[in-house]
């Protein structure tokens, strides 16, 4: 590298709350954004990939539902002569740089315009136990379409992808909910005044957390949490409360009667008939493609985003149980969220124009994947070529050159070889599955010997039983039969 | 989003230096990636994905090749409290990360460790024409093997790469050459002052573009250059230039001739020595693995790197003929480079550890790739079914279902169906192969009609060509044959 400063050494860190991948984990992953985008670009989803760094001004100096408007990116200024250059920020989502691209491009793109992103966004926030500043975002939004169809197909897409990364139907559900009906719901209350609205909105946002009972208690009086604090409630009577709490536990046997109550809940608001409306033909849309209740419900239950989204709001959960850190069993929970928003390019252009769209969270969606046993059990290394005579490094180029060329994952021993026990702490320490050994008399007899290391392992742990005993691990065959042998052995472990 | 600023509309633009990638140049590169990284498992290299932000220690403020030391990252302070927080900066290549993630886990990777990596880098330089600020690296290297066989291995891995991605044998080559054979020619030379040495280093630097003559001027008493300035030469006189220049013709018909030239230009020099022998043993295990000089071949002209490998340095070059923007046929040149660089660790353990490594050039080669049409000439949109009666959605939803669940890519039109020609201006938009219409006569009857436009484009195109004229580009078929019918199509285009 260049030239060394006299410096005290600098640390060898990651900074604070960032990481790195290794192997699987990496590799894991690429492959299921790989099987998301082939089904994105199936629904006619275009990829687009922006630069990690826009101007502060394009991305807006904003995150949603963070409190702090003006925190929570990495920002710099440009270096100008005259000390004005541009503000620059790392994206914190795959949203904001969407809107500058369409407003940017708004001219050659279609319209309506379904894309899709996938890659890392960041967040200038304090990290925390598995809460990193570094992050996947995998999204497919569609830009223009007012119609509730593209909602529809949102969730239909949404569905397909979880059953593509194996996910099967009946481990999972994807939620519908809409923010005009909750609209209705208030405008029917007679609730006119914003401030007392914004709080109805935030209580509702807590009917996860607090439950029916809670959410009763903080429309109304206020309520003591879990840490002792006083919460303060809204201050609405249990009358008033009544359409809210009727609104959150609407869902009913089937779609029809869910719509029913919500019909009922919603009185006479005109904005509220108009989101019923949309979710029953929502409903409508996805029994006509072959999507029914088993896979995508409508359930106003669904509050996560209702503040942020403008119409319908949609979440998938894993509908499985695991066991949590603390032994209790629990359900997974939510992998992807999204819904509809208005306003995206306004910003920019002042226009109008309508979005929908979902962010599939990948790094949750492989822990589950990894706690059902589906990815991750079984990887092995390559196979290991050693080295016993350093003169003779070309006959191992050769071998393993075969391996390669035989598709089979290979590579000669590139350490100093003179302790041949490192070498094969080197193959147990690259988990491989089988190491190939060329000594002086092989070669002389035209032999080599090839070493099962998955069984060397099973026998070593279970020395007692004969069965493994009895089975040779370790195989003398003609230098020409090296592939078809180390293919044998590999397939008998697939 | 949230809470709109009274403010002046923003810009809606990339920073400078920065672009967006759409449709095919996302996924075209997305998929090189994967063939690269299927190669370079098959090797044995492990993925590791480290963080885009590294601290500006761990990172070293320096990039290899730059004059001004400290400049070129995109840096920023920690906010702390106490105002002291670190630097934080973002990569500006794969392997200053490597070194720290190296130091920081080496107690865990193994030794030798084989790791390969992909994605953006970040250099805070002036952008110009075709040149970003962010761009892709794709790199692969083998920590702690001092043997040159992990440089031979990278060579011939390097050449599997290029003939994975498309580029067939013949139409690249691979070629290798030696820092320690230079430094065998500055020593028998007698050069043993830093100031000259680094002289004649920078100079050699110049070899691919100024020729054998203006090495010979510049080493000497200088040279007028193309702008008409005059570049002060070394000062060495004819004499002792000649090994430099026969150092960098020393190449022969075969690679036992050049190593022959080789051994003759470092004299009696040790080093010089000992880097011929390492050519020659690269060479020789090339050979075993089936690698041969019309793959990889050693080839002293090469210059790129000299000065900051201490090794073996290699570059792979497409040798087929492009033409340039100005007309002139030219060779396509540098698509990959590495070789072998010590104390990568060093700076943070105080210890030598030996590496060696590449680095592809993703968009190079993908320019190689469009130039020769290899890839991104046929690419097709997705079928649009469009929406006749915007009451009949569900039956356009079904269609539009059963044709992803056939494997093909489909959308409904989900603009304003109200004007007809709208929808088929956004099929031609998209590239649509094939649009699929629904009437209420076609409903009423249980057909659909089926338009190919890719042929109904080639009519249009030439109207005076009877035989395009006579076939029709419009069929009408039973609606339970719309899957077969549309795949009918796509395939006699395929």
């Amino acid at each position: 590298m260049a030239k060394e400063k006299k410096a005290p050494k600098p640390k060898a860190q990651t900074p604070k709350g960032f990481r790195d991948y290794f192997g699987t984990e990496v590799t894991e992953r690429a492959e299921m954004l790989t099987q998301i985008a082939g089904v994105y670009h199936r629904y006619g989803f275009d990829a687009l990939e922006s630069a990690a760094v826009e101007t502060v001004e394009a991305l807006g100096k904003f995150l949603p539902d963070v409190d702090r408007p003006n925190e929570g990116v990495f920002a710099w200024q440009e270096d100008e002569d005259d000390g004005k250059g541009d503000w620059l920020a790392l994206r914190y989502d795959l949203t904001a740089p969407l809107a500058r691209v369409y407003a940017q491009h708004r001219n050659d793109l279609p319209l309506p315009y379904r894309r899709y992103a996938m890659g890392p966004v960041w967040r200038n926030e304090k990290p925390g136990p598995g809460r990193y500043r570094q992050f996947y975002q995998c999204d497919a939004d569609t830009v223009g379409a007012a119609s509730v169809a593209a909602d529809a197909e949102i969730c239909a897409m949404l569905a397909d992808c979880l059953e593509t990364v194996g996910i099967p139907r009946g481990d999972y559900i994807v939620r519908v909910n809409n923010r005009k009906v909750l609209n209705g719901v208030l405008e029917s209350m007679g609730l006119n005044d914003d401030g007392q609205r914004d709080a109805v909105l935030r209580t509702i946002d807590k009917f996860d957390k607090v439950g029916e009972a809670g959410v009763r208690e903080l429309l109304g009086k206020g309520r003591l949490d879990a840490s002792g604090a006083y919460i303060d409630g809204v201050g609405l009577s249990d009358g008033q409360a009544e359409p809210v709490i009727a609104f959150l536990t609407s869902k009913g046997e089937t779609a029809a009667q869910t719509i029913e109550n919500l019909k009922a809940a919603v009185g006479d608001s005109a904005i509220g008939a108009e989101g019923v409306a949309e979710l029953e033909q929502i409903a409508d849309l996805l029994a006509a493609g072959g999507y029914g209740p088993d896979r995508i419900e409508i359930d106003p239950s669904v509050v996560r985003g209702l503040g942020y989204y403008t119409g319908p709001v949609f979440e998938a959960e894993l509908t499985f149980d695991i066991i949590d850190e603390k032994g209790r069993k629990r359900q997974f929970g939510s992998v992807a969220g999204g819904g509809r928003y208005d306003d995206l390019v306004k910003r920019f252009t002042g226009q109008a124009v309508p979005a929908t769209g979902v962010s599939i969270g990948v790094d949750r969606l492989l822990a589950a994947l990894r706690e059902k046993g589906r990815i991750g059990s079984q990887s092995h290394g390559p196979v290991v070529v050693t080295v016993m005579d350093r003169d003779r490094m070309g006959d191992y180029q050769a071998m393993v050159a075969e391996l390669r060329n035989a598709g089979i994952r290979a590579e000669v021993y590139l350490g100093n070889p003179k302790n041949f026990g490192n070498q094969l702490k080197y193959a147990d320490k690259r988990e491989s599955p089988v190491a190939v050994i060329e000594g002086g008399d092989e070669k002389a007899n035209g032999m080599v010997q090839i070493k099962d290391l998955i069984l060397g392992a099973k026998i070593a742990e279970s020395a007692s039983l004969e069965e493994w005993q009895d089975r040779p691990n370790q195989f003398e065959v003609p230098r020409d039969q090296l592939v078809a042998k180390v293919r044998e052995i590999l397939e008998s472990y697939a």
